[in-house]
């Protein structure tokens, strides 16, 4: 038998429970070994609840029972989180998480600790919830040099983008009953402006790249500027906005960065809606591969921390190998990276506001809505972001526009 | 340093060589020591070849050198392949293979000898290409119970199948250009008649529920009577038509097909086109999650079965627990499975026609087509697929119909 303690009785903690007890056989099976709960960590106290005889208010009781050789890490946030999964890493105790701020900030640390006493930090359930990643990028794709991960890592942005496109709604509408349903948070900051999905995509540029990725120089822009006009424009283009986080290699250098982006409507990515995510990985070997699955939820959440728990049983004595050095790796400036663009152009003058941004810009593709009167969309040739936003700026001068605006990045 | 041999220098073992060389020092880093083919097997001498210097003829140097740790088979088919892959696990040695004929026959029996010695079968390979499935089936999602794999598993099937999609042909025209490619064999029965498929569901069933699946048991039904026709139903029901390997647990019994089947274009396996497969599974905890990418190629499968190695390298010494029992497991008859299905009916006297169809199969949706006279297309409603073929009799007796034709197994 395996003693656990689980730190945390929010969504995600009282969702590991309910899943060690509703498939009990089957995971003991696969774990080799029973797993026992023996401590739950929280400052509440369930009266009433059959958790209630499991509850500790205090982590010197799970820290020094040498009984305990897995935590479960489930309260999310940086503090007090991060002292107490290095403790416990420090006594010997391997420790699964689902926090995406710790493992953002803290991770290349906490990996070379549980390297260096051999024991192990895992935390596939902090990116993509359910969907298996993190285990198949450490294990599945080592014959492979990983040269670009794209992917929809926030369910709520996509559930907002979804709706959006099926009910014909603005964003603030679509918020607002997303808020009302639980999909989104009172303050929804964290998902709507790109951080969530931005310390996502530093875990996994970090795992892919091997060397530290600083969230905090990821260009992140989240989707609150997106219009019903944009989707109506996207549609007429045959695609789909997307919140994308990508991160790539060019050469020896690489770029990431989080922002709304329109996808073909063929890509695999343009067709994962509500609150499914996905993870697009190209490998040098291997060529394209994709992963998909709710990204977030109880259960999908709590059923990556059990795998996790299952794999550190199995490895009570043996790190599982990471490549995440504490070296942090220089990203490339946004700015020197190529793309093309979509923008709107309001005009004065529609012939001359053509002509001009043919010039500046060039026009790989034109389109109009019949709705709205006055500009046209354009997607421009391809310049470097810096580029883009000097030309954006010579033309919002031009006496033919009235207003340059809502740029979305273009993929495809 | 690990030494290693290929069996076989076909087209899977030649990528093994160049995948090794293209990525040594990442590939070396992950495994945690230097990979060193020492023989491959072959027939030939492949004289100035780089290769020629590693080529053995004989087994016997292979299985009789105790510096060989990991044996790669990239052979196909059962015979010799078992033979030796047998006395390689009996010997001590690590087999990789990406065999799906071997694992669909005889993987419980292999896989039992190598936890018995304590070392690793490892057959990422055999199902999807460089698609990791096998690996998350049985390391990623254990905290679940498997109720349901689908997939497309069969990539010449896709590529035809999306053809007569994009570019409005039929079978015939488009099988011959996937031979003129290289995208089908000379002789494409294993592919079109759907055995290729079968075996590869016969061998993610086994894993995912943990007993032998007999491929000879599953019902298989290929492509071959798909015509134009039933594509233009298939838009017109807004579904593609793909052919779709499954098995499905119903309270304790399993049930297991292969055959074309209508599914709606919302679904993320209609949108996956050409070479590429996918496989949708559900857990009971995780929901649904999708693993997408190549299902076949020289350098997606030698991906995969590099990572194998990879993975057996880090596990010389320890079986890395596989739950496939040798106990074989009852599959209930597709007779006795619920189904909705697509029907064409060409008719004598329309209106009876219809009535007749109501009166017999119930109509959930009625379909016909612009340039095809004297016919309609129907999705019935559900009944056992046994009660479906002695309706379809009843029906061929009437007089107002003409003929019953072309079913389609219809998903959603």
């Amino acid at each position: 038998m395996i003693n656990v303690a689980i730190l945390g009785y929010g969504t995600v903690g009282s969702g590991v429970v309910e899943v060690l007890k509703t498939n009990q056989d089957s995971i003991d099976k696969r774990a080799g070994k029973k797993i026992n709960v023996k401590y739950v960590l929280d400052l509440r106290d369930f009266e009433g609840d059959p958790v209630q005889k499991l509850i500790t208010h205090n982590i010197e009781d799970i820290l020094g029972d040498e009984d305990i050789k897995v935590i479960v890490e489930v309260m999310g946030g940086v503090e007090p989180a991060y002292t107490f999964v290095k403790r416990a890493l420090l006594a010997g105790k391997s420790v699964v998480t689902s926090n995406k701020e710790l493992v953002a900030k803290h991770g290349a640390e906490l990996l070379k600790i549980a390297r260096k006493n051999e024991i192990n930090f895992l935390f596939e359930a902090s990116v993509g919830g359910g969907i298996p990643i993190i285990r198949p990028l450490n294990k599945s794709l080592t014959a492979d040099e990983i040269t670009d991960i794209k992917g929809i890592l926030n369910g709520t942005t996509n559930f907002i983008l979804s709706k959006m496109v099926e009910e014909d709604l603005d964003f603030e509408t679509v918020l607002k009953q997303a808020q009302e349903k639980g999909y989104a948070e009172k303050n929804p900051e964290a998902d709507i402006e790109g951080h969530d999905a931005c310390r996502k995509i530093a875990i996994l540029s970090s795992l892919a790249f091997g060397m530290h990725v600083n969230y905090e120089e990821i260009y992140t822009e989240g989707i609150t500027h997106i219009t019903k006009e944009d989707i109506k424009y996207a549609k007429k283009l045959n695609c789909h906005i997307k919140l994308l986080a990508e991160s790539k290699k060019i050469k020896n250098h690489v770029y990431a960065y989080v922002a709304p982006t329109m996808i073909n409507e063929k890509h695999p990515l343009a067709n994962v809606n509500g609150v499914f995510n996905a993870i697009y990985v190209n490998g040098n070997i291997i060529g394209d591969v994709m992963f998909y699955g709710s990204g977030a939820g109880k259960l999908p959440t709590a059923s990556a921390v059990v795998a996790d728990v299952v794999d550190a049983v199995k490895h009570l004595d043996r790190n599982i190998i990471t490549f995440w050095s504490t070296k942090e790796m220089d990203l490339i400036n946004i700015a020197e990276v190529s793309a093309k663009v979509f923008l709107r152009i309001a005009y004065n003058d529609e012939e001359k506001a053509k002509n001009k941004v043919e010039q500046i810009l060039g026009i790989e593709k034109i389109v109009e809505l019949d709705n709205v009167n006055g500009e046209f969309g354009i997607v421009s040739n391809e310049w470097t972001q810096g580029e883009i936003q000097e030309k954006i700026t010579t033309l919002k001068q031009s006496e033919s526009i009235r207003k340059v605006y809502n740029e979305i990045k273009w993929e495809y």
